[in-house]
C-alpha cells in the first residue's frame, strides 16, 4: 500500500452515538420516497407511520434514513415481513428486504426502534418454548450462531433483557428478519408465533444488536 | 418471563474459536448438494474447488459449513458475485446470496477463507482511490459505516492489515458483497474494480469481520 498522510483519520470505535449530542434523546430521521430511487413524492418522518397510504402514498420504493434506526413492515399498522432500518441509502425495495424466497415489494408502515442501544444490548436465547431447554446469552453480534456454540438452527423462545436486536432465519445475517426489543411484550417472545406476524419457523441462525 | 433454572447456559462470549483445537490450524468443512433442501447428489469439502462440474455436479443448490469460513462464487475459478459462509445452513440459493437485484442463481466454485480471524481484523477504509481522501480504521463490525460517522455511502480503496471482512452495498448487511483478505493482493484494493469481477460500484454502507 502507498504511503498516504491522513488528516483526518477517525476513531470508529469511539464513533457510537454519534448523530445526537450527549445526555439527549436519538432524534429518528427517515425520508420516503414513492419511486425507486429516490425520486417521485416524498415525506420526511420523526415519528411512527401506521398506514402510509394515510399520508397519500402508494407504496414506498426508496427509503433515506438520515437518523436512529427504524423497522419498516409489509403490511399496514406493522404487520407482515420485518425490515430493520438504519442510517443510509436504500434505493430500492431489494435492498432493505431480508428475504429472497418470500419476494412482496411493500413496505406500508414503519416506526423507530426507541431501545436500540448499541452500547448496552442483552438478550438469553433458549433452546425451546416457554424459556426452557438449554440457554446462553447474547450480547454481541453473531454471524453464525452454530459457529458460536448454539446447539441447532432453531431458537425456541428469547427474552431480551436491555437493547434490541434482529435475529435472521439464515448465517451472515439473511433472510427472514425478526426484531426483538426490551421494550415490547417485557422483552418476552416465548414461542416463534410471537416473532412477528410473518414468522413461520423456529428457525434462526444469526443475530445482532441494533444500534442508532 | 417466568424463572426457569439454566443448567448449561453457555458463555457466548468466550466461545471464539469453537470447532477446532487450541493451536492448531482451523478446519474447514462444507458439504454442497446438487437439489435444493439437502437432497440429491452431495459431496464433502475440506479445501478449495474451482470448479463443481469437474467434480460431476450441474450446480449447487444448497449448503451445509459445518467448519470455518468460506467464500462462494457465481462462477467457475472464483469468478463473478461472491459468498460468505460461515457456519450453519442454507437449504438455497435465496439463503446464501445477498443481491436480490441480480438474481442469479448459481454457485460454480468455492474456498476456505484461511486468515479470517475475528480476534484480529483491522483494515482502513479510504474516502477516494489508491488510499487517498479520508481515512477510518474498521476493527469491528459495522451494519451502518454512515451512522459510524463515515463521510458517504461509497468507499474508494482499502487496506485490509489482518483478518478478513465482508463489505455490503446496503446498510444492514445487504445487498452485493465483496470479501477482503489480508492474504489476497497484499490486503491491497485499491479501486472497486479490484473488489471482485462483479463490482460494479464503490457503494458500500456496512461491513462486518469474517469469523470461523
Amino acid at each position: 500500500m502507498q504511503k498516504t498522510s491522513r488528516p483526518s483519520m477517525m476513531g470508529f470505535g469511539m464513533g457510537f452515538g454519534m448523530g445526537y449530542g450527549m445526555g439527549t434523546a436519538p432524534f429518528f430521521k427517515m425520508v420516503v420516497f414513492e419511486q425507486e430511487h429516490f425520486q417521485g413524492k416524498c415525506q420526511e418522518f420523526t415519528n411512527e407511520c401506521c398506514n402510509i397510504q394515510d399520508c397519500g402514498f402508494d407504496n414506498i420504493r426508496s427509503v433515506r434514513v438520515e437518523c436512529g434506526a427504524w423497522v419498516g413492515f409489509e403490511h399496514h399498522d406493522f404487520q407482515g415481513q420485518q425490515f430493520v432500518l438504519e442510517r443510509g441509502e436504500y434505493p430500492h425495495w431489494d435492498a432493505y428486504s431480508g428475504s429472497l424466497a418470500y419476494h412482496v415489494e411493500r413496505m406500508m408502515s414503519f416506526r423507530p426502534i426507541y431501545c436500540a442501544s448499541h452500547q448496552c444490548s442483552r438478550m438469553i436465547i433458549f433452546e425451546k418454548e416457554n424459556f426452557m431447554g438449554r440457554s446462553a446469552e447474547v450480547c454481541d453480534d453473531y454471524p453464525s450462531l452454530q459457529a458460536m456454540g448454539w446447539c441447532s438452527n432453531e431458537v425456541g423462545s428469547m427474552h431480551v433483557q436491555c437493547g434490541a436486536f434482529v435475529c435472521y432465519q439464515y448465517p451472515g445475517y439473511r433472510g427472514q428478519q425478526y426484531i426483538m426489543e426490551c421494550e415490547r411484550h417485557s422483552g418476552d417472545y416465548q414461542h416463534w408465533r410471537n416473532w412477528g406476524s410473518h414468522s413461520q419457523t423456529p428457525q434462526i441462525q444469526s443475530i445482532r444488536r441494533i444500534q442508532h
